[in-house]
């Protein structure tokens, strides 16, 4: 049994409208107005296919199919949230293609021993609020339901609140829970299926990530009249640490990357020397000890950056998610089914963090992807062809069909 | 004759409440209600000292005391407006030193040949509304009226709006008049007067400035599953045009001083790659060709820094002041001024541009500084002392007797 590209197709278009940028590409930020209607468009189709739905205190959606017994269900997401100026692609394609399983089980009348839910989660970008996959990290017991109430957004407006305001303050409890197994579709994000012509990763694990915030304090100057000795500018110090951050992969790891994507000038006016620069630095690598090494690096860089300009600094490690290997049971699946389709495959590593991340903490979970082209994502230019997503979304299909155990 | 010192401080005091910030300093955005608030407070006390106040097309106010014969006025000005968390000193004390010098003469029943002018210039900061000095570029006619009233501020209003909400959009023709001489009264801004202990700086002269908007458009991606290979980080190659600038002095003449002030990344999220960044560059330099040797380094260091990141870049040189050197008569009369009063002075330089700068391309024009407390300012630590203050009050009172002629 195969899927229907069609359906998937139209449903991708249709979705994909709520939020819709001119260029084609997609902002729904968390729990924005976008956001409440891309999740009632997913409820009512999730109800018309015959699932149970219940939302739980975070805010995450699951759609139950029912199994033959009473066992834990198999799982299967990802979210419809975005980044500012993102694309279509990243997320809806996982939750769309989990719909269109179902969609394709219902239609073959087929019975699975274990149920099958489908679940969208809160806030996986991290766009709005900080930090990222903060539903997943509830429900997997990482993170208390109170701060994840309590993380604000750029205006200061709480995540409960906007939960509330858009009418998915549920009232399930927001708790771990017997799962079979968790399993997400998603593009890759990066540029190694496409290089190498292979339709769907069989993704082995998820890379560890450190997210660091740096405040630099200089002292803000009048740009004319203060001669260039003695100067103690924030942003000349912050240039050097974004410097000294594109070198820490060069001197850790082949695999690792560090960006620094915020930056934010205080009082940024061009005749005033820079008092103060706000920004974060963003390290990943598939080894915890790696990560820990580029830490050091770069409370070094950091330290050696504010003593040559004299500015004073405050670094602060605030998030951290331990490298995640994936469980061979559901690797296995995966593998299998891409297979037994003939679709060209191979393991690969997510560079990216993802729901289940933290689902893998609490039952086996994998993740199946799907080329990016040109590698590129969380721009309005992210795309997967229509010819790459089905082998995919199939693999996903019958790996679906292993785990949740077809009668 | 003399200035009252605590009649100048009382006013001082009474016109810093007006925008004033936690810590004491001054946020008074040109043609905010701060601003309007400033402006009616200032026009209150002119009409008490009888001048006879008109408003012209630019918002810039004029407060004329009549002369004993038809001659063209001497002019005393500075402006009120400020920079975000800025300083009380900037600005607003040259105008209330104006103002008490014609407080002065009133109490001595002075009589003068040439009439004098209080005047209030608008938006000379540039914080609010580029470029700066604005007003008076008008007025000298270096800036077209029409280009004046459309520049915009961040959220897109329109300079013309803002005059016209506030009330200060008025009837005279704001164009080049004849005067007997500008005289402006400003804190020097810089360490100099500190450093050797005097209280009055006798202008001979002001840098030339620059601004410069630079664009640089990389690749926004994703910062995890996009390896360091192949990165086009927009804000990669902002660092390396920071620390250009920075070293643009060094190689250029001791005199010169170079800042990037403002920069902007977007999407300014942690998890993204910057895909664009926009940023000034701010340079002066006494010396004419230093200043064009200057922006061919800049060139050159904005070309090496988009190459090597693989980025685009749009590199505008929009905004130009010439150095600016002050008349003879004027900067005599200030010396003379400053040496009957037994002030400690010496000539300077101005760093900052001035409304003074546009000036002396149609009058005779000239300045008087005071000194600043470590040579800060845009900032809420900018201070002088009153001790300081008086005799370049008093200086600024004895320049405008001899300029005006008593009688």
């Amino acid at each position: 049994m195969r899927i229907d590209r069609n359906r998937l197709e139209a449903a991708f278009n249709e979705l994909g409208k709520i939020g819709e940028t001119p260029n084609g590409g997609l902002t729904r930020l968390a729990l924005t107005d976008a956001d409440r209607r891309a999740r009632d468009r997913m409820v009512a189709w999730m109800k018309e296919a015959g699932l149970r739905v219940s939302v739980d205190r975070m805010g995450n959606i699951f759609g139950e199919r029912s199994g033959t017994e009473a066992l834990p269900p198999v799982m299967l997401g990802s979210h419809v949230d975005s980044v500012p100026t993102g694309g279509k692609y990243d997320g809806q394609l996982g939750v769309l293609c989990a719909l269109e399983v179902i969609r394709s089980l219902n239609d073959g009348d087929i019975r699975t021993r274990h149920p099958v839910t489908l679940s969208i989660f809160t806030n996986e970008e991290g766009a709005r609020f900080q930090p990222a996959m903060i539903a997943s990290g509830v429900l997997a017991g990482k993170i208390a339901l109170e701060d994840a109430y309590n993380a604000t957004d750029r205006d200061g407006i709480r995540l409960v609140d906007e939960l509330e305001r858009i009418g998915y303050l549920g009232p399930e409890p927001c708790v771990p829970r017997p799962l079979r197994a968790y399993l997400e579709l998603h593009i890759e994000q990066g540029p190694l299926l496409e290089e190498e012509e292979r339709s769907v990763g069989v993704v082995e694990g998820i890379v560890g990530i450190s997210w660091s915030r740096l405040t630099l304090r200089g002292i803000q100057d009048h740009a004319g009249p203060t001669p260039m000795r003695g100067r103690r500018d924030a942003l000349v110090a912050a240039a050097e640490v974004v410097r000294a951050v594109r070198a820490i992969p060069g001197q850790v790891s082949a695999a690792m990357v560090a960006t620094v994507g915020r930056l934010e000038v205080s009082p940024n006016i061009p005749n005033a020397i820079p008092g103060s620069v706000r920004m974060s630095v963003d390290l990943r690598d598939p080894n915890e000890e790696q990560l820990t090494r580029a830490l050091a690096l770069l409370d070094r860089a950091v330290k050696n950056a504010a003593a040559s300009e004299g500015v004073s600094h405050e670094l602060t490690h605030y998030w951290r998610v331990p490298p995640t290997p994936f469980h061979p049971e559901v690797v296995g699946a995966v593998e299998r089914a891409a297979q037994a389709l003939g679709a060209r495959h191979r393991r690969i590593l997510s560079g990216a963090g993802h729901d289940a991340q933290y689902m893998a903490t609490i039952c086996p979970a994998g993740m199946i992807f799907v080329p990016s082209r040109n590698g590129r994502s969380h721009c309005e230019e992210e795309f997967t062809a229509w010819e790459e997503i089905e082998p995919g979304a199939n693999t996903l299909l019958l790996a679906t069909l292993e785990l949740a155990q077809q009668v």
